[in-house]
């Protein structure tokens, strides 16, 4: 059986005695950490910490957490997100005609590589259908054109809100989403781009890649921003080319890359162990 | 400038309230925590715990330190040590004929990779001199037969201790080490491997790899211990090799793994990151 | 649309000539050479070669291939095989429970990543039927005690007799093939096993590789022989761990590995590109 | 003793049976093929080769070589270089301050990695004159201003000249050669630039990189052409960083990044292994 924690993330000016506070105030109430990590960015001197305790034993009930903790935020001016671990977020794909990064995610939530749930599969082809089918997934369908761009887009917000979706993730959606809807999610899109992030931005990487003749190809995962390809990088990874590989054979190989970064991107975020700041994301591993 | 600071590495069996009681005793003090780092280790429920603080506007003496903790160490029964930033250990490098990682650790070591002083350089052969000399670097010949093994290993021992060395590192000293040489400093040899242990212990390990006709090829820096190549591991990296590598390509590619992974091992230890447990390293990075 | 290709692969004694020879040979029928390489393993003297060329325009028919080629085999004393590109090898994947190997092997066939039909799925356990259902593959199931072995790999042998089968892949299949199975197939069968092979070959690699506290995992795919994961060495990765993994994250982190690496193997088989010698083999990339 | 080779590298149109006519050129002349790889770029329809085979018994003589390739030259249209085992290249290292690269290629040209002389170091501060002393190099000073950087380039190019220089080596030289400089050394100037490129070029990309956030930094070794930092890419590597790692920390890890990747193009070049076709290098490894 696995353990129920509450996990504490939060942000806040550096100052003594933060690390001594926070742990006191879990085992004043009884709580066992488990995992604790902090990184204090300087010299903008802010201090972002991640903190996992089981909650067996803990004399603080879930309702009570909020304002027992209320007393520390304010002493230290902190952003923060206490997470329960037994709550499982609502996770809504979106996808396009390339199903091989859907298809690797609904693979890894069957083995149970992800906490979460996936209420909602968005596509604007038709092409996912016999996948989300056999998966007994919802998937509904939103074809983009110039026109009906945020017609369409209104209708998946209203789709998902109504789900109460935590996380979208775009697997391979060839789509641009709107500044107005990217707003909406904040922290809360991740976007697998196959390119090694900045080098290639925008339209196909791996054309750009081969033109210009680089000896390693690679993929990156973001949170999605307004500007294009430049939100704060959660994961990234590369692999070696040759002058033999054409663009074909490397989206093959970037394959497997888009894969391994998008899922591992996605699970770092449900295991909240993500905090941005700027253009940077910190990383409690 | 940089900062003076304490290291506190400690293990002990893992209850609530460590943490608390650990950053409280700091914070009580008056002093920052700078990084904190910790591990639990299941199931045997070993905390390991390193936990670095600033010095300047800490209310306790360096003298004081000891005493300060004990009460500490007593309830939770601690194994523990403090290192204090501004102590530069002495290091004792042991060399035979291929001196590439030696170079290259005196290198990094001008460059200020290490923080340490390099008192005392063991060679079993004269190749070193010129090198040496030019660095400016004192330097002891201890040529081993099997009869005067002991004799000498005793002058060094006799060297090591005159010198105050607090790590020796065996930049590809081809000798085996006694028992008793290595029972004199438990946790204070590191050793590189010219493979990806535990395969190719031994001799020739590229002549291993290149029998068994392997596609990766590795180096290994770890803690010398009585059982050859089997010590706790700290460091590993590996490269890929072809079908087309000899055993003298691959030792040529083998030089650049050596170092990085010498170093970085050696750098590890110098900066208290590493904690042992049985035949496993916990390293806090 | 893609060419038809011929492709020879051999090896015999090096001497001066051979080049010249089998390229003389390709440009007389009027061939196009669109890949050629070859290696001279020293100090035993052997030459192995693979060349590609474009069947287009190409003077010889299928049918006189042999014979056409049997004077060039006779004076270098070649062992050859001849591959045509439009031949569909056929393959046959054995399975237990594990089937992320074997979905991932049935996702990449669909997406085009291996020329080869699979008529043919063999499982010990009922567990991967709902898979096969769906994309439609024949799956038969044999399982195996200690007492039915010898007939049940009978029956398995008739079975891949009768389909005509060029490939065996043991897609994490967990029985240990008979010798007489074994035999059969000589470098016509691939495994996947999980370690950085000859590190933790046989039972629980994962396990021991916790034990042994290493950095970096892997994965070994190799054609088998009657050595248990001992057969030569097709493709190996690695990836880094840290103290903080368990058994259980070091096998969801491998199960990355096991799919790419098992993935290649075939490919490169599926493509020709392997020789073997003793327990190497040479890879034409 | 090892053998003395000649390489033919070559380049022209694609088209049936140049394998055959070179491989058969060599064979008619009694030589014996060590090593043959060649690309066909596709869709311009060029042919890359490198033939490498041993002189020993080879009945043409270093001074018949160019005059009895000619007919096949003509057929196909060659571009062709041939070069000699024996000739020992002469190769200028330019270096400015950090001296980290430059004491590297020392050292493996003195481990006997590299096949070359070095008759010559050109540094634009005195930095370097105890190196360069202790290793016995001929080391020249050139500092450069806006105002004398045109005449200083003179007198380098001038020294270059009369040593007979082949290859010069920009080991983190902090100088941008003029237009006119590169011209007269096309594909004959390496450089190592210290990040992953085509992102960060330009100057502090360490700086960059960390501004962006990105989680992979690296390092590119290519051929200098007027465009800064976009020449044809010979050789790149990365390594992992994550948000702990500062400006600092990256130029640490970087270094022996920089050192592998600008020694293995360095290396690539001296043994004839590149091509170069627009913005891409063909790598015969």
């Amino acid at each position: 059986m696995e353990k129920t924690t509450a996990i504490l993330l939060f942000s806040c000016p550096d100052q003594k005695g933060i690390v001594a506070a926070v742990s006191g105030f879990i085992a004043r109430h009884n709580g066992n950490i488990l995992d604790a990590d902090q990184y204090s960015l300087q010299p903008e001197n802010m201090l972002f910490m991640r903190v996992e305790w089981d909650l067996e034993g803990f004399t603080l009930g879930r309702g009570e957490l909020e304002e027992a903790i209320a007393p520390l935020v304010k002493r230290f001016g902190m952003h923060w997100k206490i997470h329960l671990s037994d709550y499982m977020p609502k996770v809504a794909i979106f996808v396009s005609r390339h199903l091989y990064c859907f298809h690797d995610l609904i693979l890894r939530h069957r083995m149970g590589e992800f906490k979460a749930q996936i209420p909602l599969v968005i596509s604007n082809h038709r092409d996912i259908e016999p996948l989300a089918d056999f998966f007994g997934l919802a998937c509904r369908y939103y074809p983009i054109t110039l026109e009906n761009k945020d017609q369409q887009e209104k209708r998946e917000i209203a789709e998902l809100e109504r789900e109460g979706i935590d996380l979208i993730i775009l697997a391979r959606y060839m789509q641009v989403l709107s500044a107005a809807f990217v707003d909406r999610y904040p922290g809360r899109i991740i976007n697998i781009h196959h390119s090694f992030l900045p080098a290639f931005a925008g339209k196909s990487p791996y054309r750009q890649a081969y033109e210009r003749g680089v000896k390693i190809i690679g993929a990156t995962s973001h949170y999605v921003t307004e500007k294009l390809d430049d939100g704060p990088i959660i994961a990234q990874d590369v692999i070696r080319i040759t002058h033999k590989d054409s663009v074909d054979t490397m989206k093959l190989k970037g394959k497997d890359l888009e894969r391994t970064v998008l899922s591992k991107a996605v699970r770092l975020h449900l295991e909240h162990r993500i905090a941005t700041y700027g253009s940077k994301t910190i990383i409690f591993e």
